[in-house]
């Protein structure tokens, strides 16, 4: 089978117009199919707050409400994820920008209501990937780029880009050799979250959760780690968590990042 | 060949919910490769009112500077484009939301500079699409909606729907049989713009051009006279100016609308 590499952008090098610069330009020179997926960033808030739309928040988890979802759906469907379309199209990269209703990819389930609404929140497993279209694109040489947004009964949904990162992956392993990389700032997974040299080169399932007993991994590394193991166990064959910039070696064999193992 | 239904929807029908809810489930009935484009409507705005961002116009064509240009990015592309696309997945069709940057579709020229800077406006001809993959996707049963946006070296750039419809409609007459439609509020031309009922069912080309010096058309209406003659001139076998309730029946041969003639 080919290789795949799907790949997973955040909001620190979103936030940056040089880092994010490089990294597409980076994106664009691997030679072989792949899927970006990228999340929000900053600009949603910022233009949030503008049009005086209130961020609520509930255990540290955004509520999405009418007003939110619509404002994800402008700035995470359209603004950004047309930005990099067509700045990976100046690099000869024949990108295609979609989110999960766009022919069907990702059908979600909108998250049902407990204890909290979190409103128009789409749940996800690898079988709402409906991936005859995918393929087909991949096959084409158009390389996809994923928003954090799916969709389900004719409403869209705001869903993690981390999540849909994972599933893509599981999905596409019935048809690609994966590689999943999940890019944000720091050069991988931290043993000691205060030396930003303490890379762990692999991670595996039983160290992983004797750490995350311990409380001793930050949280914003949580639902990489979370989607990464859920990953491997589903059948994809290489996960890594590393720097943005390193993008291209983690691509190759001498990898830079944390390399996630069962 | 087959049969190809390019069809454009305007503002009136977007910026009125059960409207657009009754195009969208009739346009999904239609049992045939189709493309809807879409424009803009008054939500970019309304939008951009609330952010403060000001509506410049110079005789009557509106600059698109870069705030309105992530504006209209974001409106057009992302919460029109993306809610149309759900809507339509629900009632069974299984559309595709891009803009010209997607896949390389329509790549625009920015325009230049004369008298006046339009700013970040991309102009197109039938050269301008990239029809290979669209032909693809329609062969997938795929069906694409665009926002009335293109690019052109890294940059997003606004683009007339009716512009882009034209030569969308054009570019496939080569692989299809295309009727192009054009809805929008009327019954279609009219004769006497304060008789609702003075619809022309036909309208040729020397009669247009007679009608255009006395002045007798609306303004609205002239993208849409100039774009039709356009693509009848350029092998699109059948152009319609109608109303978009009238959609279906349009698609049909007991058409209600002004038929394009030579």
């Amino acid at each position: 089978m080919n290789k795949l590499y799907v790949t997973k952008i955040g909001g620190n090098v979103l936030d940056d117009d040089n880092a994010l610069n490089k990294f597409l330009k980076d994106f664009a020179s691997i030679q072989a199919p792949k899927i970006l997926i990228h999340g929000g960033g900053a600009m949603a808030t910022k233009i949030g707050n503008k049009l005086g739309i209130e961020s609520n928040y509930v255990n540290g988890r955004r509520i999405t409400d009418r007003e939110t979802l619509d404002l994800v759906t402008m700035v995470y469907g359209g603004l950004i994820n047309k930005q990099i379309v067509a700045h990976l199209q100046q690099w000869g990269c024949n990108a295609l920008g979609v989110t999960g209703a766009d022919g069907n990819m990702i059908k979600a389930v909108r998250r049902p209501v407990r204890e909290i609404d979190f409103g128009y929140v789409g749940d996800i497993t690898p079988d709402s990937v409906n991936s005859t279209l995918l393929y087909f694109l991949l096959k084409q040489n158009v390389v996809p780029v994923f928003a954090p947004l799916t969709y389900s009964e004719g409403q869209m949904l705001n869903t993690n880009a981390d999540t849909i990162a994972s599933v893509l992956a599981i999905s596409l392993s019935k048809h690609f050799d994966v590689r999943l990389i999940f890019c944000f700032e720091k050069k991988g997974v931290l043993r000691d979250v205060n030396d930003e040299s303490s890379v762990m080169r692999m991670l595996n399932e039983a160290e992983y959760k004797r750490l995350l007993k311990e409380g001793a991994f930050h949280d914003g590394i949580l639902p990489k780690l979370e989607n990464a193991f859920s990953a491997i166990h589903s059948g994809v064959k290489e996960v890594l968590i590393g720097q943005a910039d390193d993008l291209v070696r983690n691509t190759r064999v001498d990898t830079e990042g944390t390399l996630i193992t069962l």
